[in-house]
């Protein structure tokens, strides 16, 4: 099969992001780095090409240079789809010009700065058809793909309960420093938008509510956290969800949970039965109900949902991580970029995006008038 | 030593709460079971003693005539401290009768029905003089105590952020059949008060907060869910809490977390180290900071603080559980009642009752009003 | 239900065991204590009966003395039972004693210092018809019990193999240091026998794997470890086991296994199904399968065989320890007393004090002549 | 930096295997896969490279004319390094002529089929000088990696006891039928060799007690176990260790363990700390010892050592797994090739093959001459 071709935005040097898509690239034999600009400086760029031992004839000097010259190659020649790895306020306008050149997208999170860039997107991606892949890179793991299975195929019965955590401590050696917190771009409203904390993390664990339940969130009612007087951005918060169905769910969030690493974690209770799943254990899955005992789901079994085992390479036992869960992710786009028909969920879309930046300006929103509820839109 | 001479009321027959104190009342050779009423059934009352072994002369026919005859003895053979494990409705007259005529009391949860009696009894208390030990059995745990130590000894620097959750199964089969809903006590406001879930349990949950972190809640927002319409008592509900000095909480409790068996568990983060810990696996305290690896705590170690190394009987490895964590707290009273100057913290007092209904009739006020915030008072 | 009277010979002070056996015969409102001879030095001896408020009347000052007095009482004032807790030299004598002059007995492990011994009180043991209780205290958790009852149920096929492990690590800071080590009475073999690990650990994980499988060990193969050359007592070892049917089994023990606290497990694998479970956390049983998900059994749900049941108190999720183990192996010798037929394994036996003997035996031999194969007897 | 021209033999098709060497060849962008024969068969191995979306040009039909067209090439054109992903009788002259001929060699275990057979490769690798991995994928773990520095470091003191599990239960549904168990080619002597459980996963667990002590297993003594007579293979064992300096060890390994997935677990005590490492958890490294509480260490920690950072790719708590192991291990290769002096330890080399097979056919002669003591040789 003819690999896709693949090209790079930022992620270069020693970014982590630009690790995860390059090898989650690679990974199922999908996908050909072709073209890139890695940096915007220079050297640093065709550098960083050499080092990856990459040909550096397609390595361009920016963004719009690599458009120009892509389109003027024969289209099956041309790059299809590019991945944005960029600081923030670039996914957005870069995001654009890629779709409106025909371009498919696969785009890091944040999708956008705002809610209305967001929609602008979305009408763009419908309007175009290209593909559009976010990359929510949790969604990848296929124990979270049992998870979605398992409640759309009514296994859980109604849902009733939510309650989902996604728990860092990294910024908590800064932000008791008035210096340090105060030179941080992540804490800089101009750099880094309105949210820290729900923009960064909460949105994946509001992603991870939606992703798995199949439901929307309805409206929201939120206690951000600020420790202090002079920093303006939060760096934790609780976010009571009041969800389609009458489904009442909780979301906590937090970068300051000291010695917290990277500790994402949902529990959906459901009438018949319920699902427990976090992130730094991916491979496992508690299933439990009112009578049986509690069960543990592990990948690469039969009794596990087609959807899931897909996402899994080798048998039982043999740990893959989270590279495994971004490439299942780029294999969804790839299927997609081929019209195979992938499924539902298979890789988060545009829409997905949409629904972050709703969520963020909605919290922020019920922060600042004083934890009162707010709705979110309905996005069909 | 004299052992202190124990009354119980209630608590016959296949009571639970009857075997938990019972047997907590015997493991440190503290107290000797006097008297009791069992039972207002006479014939099951003087049964139970029988079956019990236990000498049949002071047990009485109900309670007015056990204060009656027992305040007819001489006070060296008298009852000194009676244990209420009736239906919560008598709690609040059996304590005060108790305090009147001079009886120490313990008390199981929730100490009264309403927040105005509660303030009765903490009056009582005061002016009496009597020792009140109010059964938070949990906090009775060695790891427990071991949290609430190193936090009052500064070891997690200034507390930012606190999450503790209680979460049972056992109204799920009962909530979806219309008429079992309607036909159980627990759902009935007339029998069982204003709150179910956190009257019941959520009420554990607040108290582990101010018992742990030793800092009073000052407001909370709470989002109570009922799950149908003709259900009347909160089953499940997410609490926000304003804790004293700035720091920010969240409180989940829920009866209907399918699977769940008695999911006791909190969180707390400070500046410099975090702890959490999971009633389920009472033993382990997990200990957690910036850039050191996590520490798993457990009992009866020499780097434990020597509060929590006094409620461990046995070696490291040796698990003890629910019992002797109740039998701490019995341990407690009994060293106020010979005025050993137990610490603070070992036994939870009429404080902590009041406290806990303070909570109770908020959270219903908050949900009421619609999900705003609501002051509890300052109780000194 | 009349009381059964108890006496206690050791145990005194702070002895942990004493607490152990105290504790456990008053959980289940079976046992009153009736007399004792807790300590051989007088004022220390009714010092701790005066400490545990006892009536004194029946502290006796020595073995023979409680025997001789006992007897003249009427037969119904009369102790029935006896749990011996004194240092292991004199289990024999005064089980041999006991028995003799028609009181029952409760005896901790090792049951005698030599095989010989034990064989001996088995036989009297029959002769006199009396009930001889083995304090292995794992055996009454109600996992374990769950564990005997599911392969006796026929639910894991034909057993195929068996992995005992039983790690701790209190000698490593001792073993070290030759002083240290040529001081402790554990590593003289003048006071503690021919075993050290074996004998007071290994015994316990020997009889785990008996009293679970049901099977009889044939012979064994060990590997003892000694670490210094002046040191003559094993502290670890492995050791082979082939058991009746085919079956082959590891056992493992240590008391240098740094760090470890009180390491007992056991997983047992079928044709059908398989088992593991930890003593240090031991209200979790696995059972898994070729193909479905692995459960996870806990205490007091309807899923579980009544045997299991019955050794538990309260509902899911209040974890009992090992004094409610301690206690349901009192409850058994308890029925047995009363007549009431307990089931087989609700107290361990003469007869697995026996094999525990013979195990000790057999893994000193087998070490001696070269780690040769070693056959037990087939005690009936 | 230039990539490393990578040849793979074997691996097509659904080979898991393949997609294993693979992906951890592109991970680090060290590898371009160049050549290949992935199949014996024609129209699958083009078919599959098609698949894969590589040029087909450098495909070729066998072995031998892969090492003839390749010879032709000019050198910097030419595949430096092959990995022997073929079943286990051609390891042994594939790697054999490679390295005759010049070629680097990454090989799948066992490296050979015979014990003299791996002494030939071991000469002839030193003759020649060339690189040769042996893919014991487990030891590219960074938490496998840190136990090997922190015993090199002397942090465990001296090592004192060994304790190492692999458990499988695959074979399980086959062995209890005879027609099953006689089809199979892993039970079949002719086609697997003299040992299955012992070669297959054995090996890798004895791998793992030399690399993480970095200590010589001296001798051992096997009871392997076969279920049924006319099964001539092991499927199960346990095997005596006895190592350098004293240490004594137990390894156990099944592939009839119901209902484990690929369950192998070191635990090493030393006479200061202790570790415990399970491959199912791999990012998971416990520290005791016997005074401090357990630590638990997990990837990418500033407190851990460079050679286990250097194995990790993201940040803490975003769990890498197996894939990144391996890569880890073409990693250390590539290194070598490269003349960068990798670390000790970076990647097994052809002297680990040769303890392994020295491992594998001394357990089989233990068995055989009654589970006796067998020396193993002395490499250098």
């Amino acid at each position: 099969m003819q690999k896709i071709k693949l090209g790079i935005l930022g992620g270069g040097g020693d970014s982590l992001i630009g690790v995860l898509h390059r090898v989650a690239s690679f990974i199922n034999d999908n996908y050909e780095l072709t073209g890139a600009v890695f940096n915007p400086n220079w050297e640093e760029n065709i550098g960083f090409a050499e080092e990856l031992g990459i040909p550096t004839n397609r390595i361009y000097k920016d963004f719009d240079t690599l458009i120009e010259e892509e389109l003027k190659l024969p289209k099956e020649e041309r790059i299809q789809v590019c991945s944005i790895l960029t600081p923030n306020f670039l996914h957005f306008p870069m995001a654009k010009k890629l779709m409106e050149n025909g371009f498919h997208v696969i785009c890091e999170k944040p999708m956008t700065n705002t809610y209305e860039e967001a929609k602008i997107l979305a009408d763009l991606q419908r309007e175009k058809g290209v593909v559009f892949g976010l990359t929510h890179t949790y969604t990848g793991y296929p124990m979270v793909r049992q998870m979605r299975h398992m409640i759309a195929n009514g296994e859980l019965g109604k849902i009733q309960k939510v309650d989902v955590r996604y728990y860092q401590g990294w910024i908590n050696p800064i932000i008791h420093d008035k210096e340090k917190r105060s030179s941080i771009w992540r804490l800089d409203p101009e750099k880094a938008g309105i949210s820290c904390c729900m923009g960064d993390i909460g949105t994946h664990a509001f992603n991870m509510v939606e992703y798995t339940t199949g439901l929307r969130v309805e409206k929201l009612l939120a206690d951000l956290n600020y420790l202090y007087e002079d920093n303006k951005m939060d760096i934790d918060g609780n976010i009571m969800l009041h969800i389609e169905g009458g489904v009442r769910g909780i979301l906590r969030s937090s970068q300051i949970a000291t010695g917290e690493e990277n500790g994402l974690a949902i529990a959906i209770y459901g009438s018949k039965k319920a699902l427990k799943w976090e992130q730094e254990n991916p491979n496992r899955l508690k299933v439990m109900s009112d009578s049986e005992p509690m069960q543990i789901y592990t990948p690469g079994h039969a009794y596990l949902s087609e959807f899931s085992l897909d996402g899994t390479k080798l048998p039982p036992g043999h740990p893959e991580g989270i590279f495994d869960s971004m490439a299942n992710i780029y294999l969804g786009v790839a299927r997609a970029i081929r019209n195979q028909n992938p499924r539902s969920g298979e890789y988060p879309t545009v829409i997905d995006g949409v629904r972050g930046l709703n969520f963020i300006e909605s919290a922020v929103k019920s922060q600042k008038d004083g934890n009162v509820w707010v709705e979110l839109d309905k996005q069909d």
